[in-house]
């Protein structure tokens, strides 16, 4: 049994940075399967994936040994037994060669904001610090240090390369190895390769992804690679609709609960169930310290929504906000190795009275500070006026937008209303701007839309926003389950990563209730992992079938540790199966407790299909005559 | 609290007719409800529904009185508290003077299967059976007794304005009664009553469902009312596209587990959570008493798989069924009460072979279990050939068709394959058929099947079967997560319903893994409750928003509460909710532990309104001289 699942939660034990410790449940190896990585153009590009092994077919169907399959793996060294763990230290730093070697950016003597400088100073803040050697990185003067910048100068970054890998997940490679291996072997490679063909609305999925394709997806805007300087501890990943659909996990402490250890847990436990990046929306205490100790420890992009600690730092007073305090957030947040920053610019002073006819206002927590503050001083948003000055900062250190809807609609009721369209056409505008500056853009999108309005958010998004990556919330497909809103979520973010949503923000079964805990995030990350894999399929992602193949194989020739292990939850899958069937022979046993010995039609198609390829009639006769019973033993 | 979340599982104590006592947690009331029934043209139509109240939007927001919301109720007198219960004597029997009154069946003088009067017989099964002091009914010869025959013959039966009522939810009445009680009431009716218009992909939803509607729906087969004569305990509903989407649950015991007082427990926990019907597939001991409490206590319709039962007498040797052994067993079901029988009469001799190359083959029991027989017989299946004579017994005591789909994909690799197909377009054959004999009919759906070949399952169906209710299991959007089915499904579920799926059968986090317990029933429902409901709004079905227009209201109010209370599952709810805030004072606390009392959207948002609605500068000035803050005490 894996050790992951029994770990108990985490005691809430004041935080000391001297001796903080990795969370045991997610250091565990998945069963049957190890870290490897595919080295690419040079040696530091490693590329990392998770491959399962499977146990052969049992003898009475074939007797042919399963090849390995490889899945794209987003836990980082946590799950490699051969790294040395030491959160104190942080991950290594794969990115900072290739940052350096550009030589288009100067480490800084230290934190250039002011609010850096103040956090560091702070001798109070000293057992919770995080005990950074590195000094922050910044463009040189009149230097753009963005993935898309490169991109359109014709350049081929390690970045872009080690996604290239990553997307691809050695399907070809694999594919070719097997059919060259012998006659079981290339029938084997022609089952778990085939696959329908997908329904993609438009998108322009290549058959393999190159190098150069991830370039002029970039180029182009139609991706991009969250990818701060100050993040080298980063494994690079891509978001667009030409490829994965991706899944983000929101973290982040509150006022009322949770600590910098729990938060730090929070983001393993989620990057193990598959969270592609993490935003830590933390808007209670020591957000600052917090934000260091996630970033240094997260091989994932890590988000973040600044408004909310520049609220905590006017006191919580909308109408006190200015751009100054912003902007020194954004350049505190920056210099922390920050890869996206929700920035809520879309929210205009003359779409707020759009809102007051809506059932539930603006239910947005960034769009209603902004809302506040616009009405306040009856003034345009300083993030709309300051949209370049954001620009440049977003360009010194390569921090890519996630352009928020601050008024995405919170109810059934008012989706694909004025107010969120109004909205919607404006990111749009801003993503023009933005790309003007060649800084990497995705948008972000509702919300509670029921399903037949969900394609029209897409079509209107990929219309106004030029195919920059969607990013949606869900969307909740009803209001009326409070408790499952994973669930009605997943329904709405599956439909929309078919229609093109190149990243989806879980949503756990707390929503709406409560702040999550492990089982929650757990829970919600599976689900969208779910969501996801269905809009892949649909799209008709290469490859994207092969696990369902293989798993589906697994679960016919009755080899019940594959099925659990090839699926994306093998711990809950095989305590599911042990609640009833607990003993070991059950676990190669060719039936289970949801029909017992006798009835398993999987049992009776295996004598179909000896019957239809050995000649019907004659098989018949043959089985009359022998008297053959199904399989009853226990 | 609730009394029904806290309940301990039953123990599995040796079951005991004498003594047998119903499930407590099935018992308890829902929060802030009450049982209800609507009486039709005569005072013994009785429909129930479930009333919730609200409390009053608080003073801040306006002070209005929220009325009650009144929702489908498939619970039955169990959560009446007004209901006596008593598992040993069975429901009440509503139906039966409308069955008696019709003179067109008689009563007989006691079980004419076979096997009926040979377990009546047994002295060894006293302890275990049903004292059932009822006669079984049957048509007089030469007449029948489906609802399809009546509303052919222009007859509008009682159960047809049963469901008639049912459907609509008195929702005319009470917008028109709160549109007539004042301004208030007027804004309210407006508020709730508010949709969006649906895409419903050619049904014929009407803004009333009138008895007469409910005639012409079953009288062209576009809809079934499963209300067999022997089970005049059921509360009748209808299943169709133009109707409110339906959810089937699955119970059953099998060899390995279970026992009568547990089936029985979860057909009374799987209706309080919203089960439309359940099926019973037991294939262990004492299937035929188990299905007799089962029916005697439902007030939902019951439907089986006869063949599972043929199997068991035959000692599971699938070669020596017998179309008599069959028949017997179908007027055996068919005299206890069963509503509608799942029959795999579409798996033909010639489709078999088309399943070998599948990489999961027949994944159907039934289908499997056919498939086997027509290959040792080299014989085409005795249900096809039989079919005439099948829907005399149907037609003789109005059991329905549930033509099962034996040859649906078990597997996203086998979605929509010829085998599939082929069955699919020979249920279409003998959906005419059964009409001719006014055999009430719905059709079997798969299976596994990827979200953008989902839409071909429905247009096939719809074309080939005439528009006969679908009732789909899933479809399973991906193969990849054992553990989570109920999620996989839930995704291509609310998608086929959306399309025009009439009924969904359930699928269980334990699917693939092991018989699904309590918590897997209730989270399996709940699951397909969102689906349902997230159809019949992308549908547009009238009234569908309500429910949600009322929660979200009350979210936005703060009224914690009524939040729970209006949602699928109230004690999930509120046990998520004060996991974090256990306080009562935090349940009319205006935020929640996901953002803590400072940086609640919904707090501004209000603040945001009231500017907006009171002219935004003048606001502006007087806002920033009071220098508001915002809320900010626990």
């Amino acid at each position: 049994m894996n050790a992951a699942h029994d770990a108990p939660p985490r005691t809430s034990l004041p935080f000391d940075a001297a001796t903080a410790g990795a969370d045991s449940a997610a250091l565990a190896p998945f069963p049957n399967s190890r870290k490897v990585y595919i080295e690419g153009s040079r040696p530091d590009i490693r590329v990392p994936m998770r491959e399962i092994w499977q146990s052969p077919t049992p003898g009475s169907f074939g007797g042919e040994a399963n090849p390995p399959l490889f899945v794209y793996d987003t836990s980082g060294p946590y799950t490699d037994p051969m790294a040395a763990i030491d959160l104190r230290r942080g991950l290594p730093t794969p990115r900072l060669p290739w940052i350096v070697e550009r030589g288009d950016t100067e480490a800084l003597p230290g934190p250039s904001s002011a609010y850096g400088r103040a956090r560091l100073d702070d001798p109070a803040l000293a057992a919770l610090r995080f005990a950074l050697q590195r000094p922050p990185r910044r463009a040189r003067p009149g230097r753009n240090v963005t993935q898309m910048h490169y991109a359109r100068q014709g350049i081929v970054t390690p970045e872009m390369e080690f996604v290239a890998l990553r997307e691809n997940l050695r399907r070809k490679e694999y594919l070719a190895s097997l059919a060259e291996s012998g006659p079981v072997g290339a029938r084997m490679a022609a089952l778990l390769g085939r696959q329908h063909p997908g329904q993609s609305f438009g998108a322009s999925i290549p058959p393999e992804v190159t190098p150069e394709f991830v370039r002029q997806e970039v180029a182009r805007g139609r991706a991009i690679i969250p990818a701060n300087i100050n993040h080298p501890e980063v494994e690079p990943m891509i978001i667009g609709r030409n490829f994965l659909v991706k899944v983000n996990a929101n973290i982040g402490n509150s006022a009322v609960s949770s600590s910098i250890g729990e938060e730090v847990d929070k983001m393993t436990w989620a990057i193990r169930w598959g969270a592609d990046n993490v935003m830590d929306l933390s808007t209670g205490k020591h957000i600052h310290e917090t934000r260091e100790w996630i970033i240094r420890n997260s091989p994932v992009p890590i988000g973040t929504v600044p408004i909310y600690q520049a609220l905590e730092k006017v006191g919580g007073k909308a109408e006190e906000l200015s751009w100054e305090i912003y902007r020194d957030t954004l350049i505190e947040q920056a210099e922390q190795g920050v890869d996206y920053f929700t920035i809520h610019a879309g929210v205009r002073l003359a779409f707020v009275p759009m809102t007051a006819r809506r059932l539930t206002g603006i239910v947005s927590r960034g769009g209603a500070i902004m809302a506040k503050w616009c009405l306040a001083h009856h003034r345009e948003s300083f993030l709309y006026t300051h949209f370049e000055e954001i620009c440049d900062i977003m360009k010194a250190y390569d921090v890519s937008f996630s352009l928020g809807d601050g008024l995405r609609p919170g109810a059934i009721y008012d989706a694909n209303d004025e107010a969120q369209l109004a909205e919607l056409k404006t990111l749009g505008e801003l993503t023009q701007r933005a790309w003007k500056h060649d800084v990497q853009t995705m948008i972000e999108g509702p919300g509670h839309v029921p399903l037949h309005l969900i394609r029209e958010n897409m079509d209107l998004q990929l219309e106004q926003c030029s195919e920059a990556p969607f990013y949606t919330l869900g969307p909740l497909t009803t209001d009326i389950a409070p408790g499952y809103d994973h669930i009605t979520s997943g329904i709405g973010a599956a439909t929309i990563g078919w229609y093109g949503t190149a990243m989806l923000c879980y949503v756990t079964p707390k929503e709406h209730l409560g702040l999550p805990d492990r089982d929650d995030v757990r829970d919600g990350i599976i689900t969208y992992k779910i969501a996801a894999h269905a809009a892949d399929l649909a799209k008709g992602h290469p490859g994207a079938q092969m696990r369902d193949n293989a798993l589906s194989k697994a679960r016919f020739e009755f080899r019940w540790a594959d099925q659990f292990n090839l699926g994306l939850d093998p711990d809950k899958a095989r305590l599911f199966h042990d609640a009833t069937l607990p003993k070991e022979s059950a676990k190669v046993a060719h039936f289970c407790s949801m029909c017992g010995p006798q009835f398993c039609s999987m049992k009776i198609t295996q004598e179909v299909r000896a019957y239809a390829e050995q000649g019907m009639q004659e098989k018949a006769l043959e089985f009359v005559r022998g008297g053959a019973t199904l399989y009853r033993e226990l």
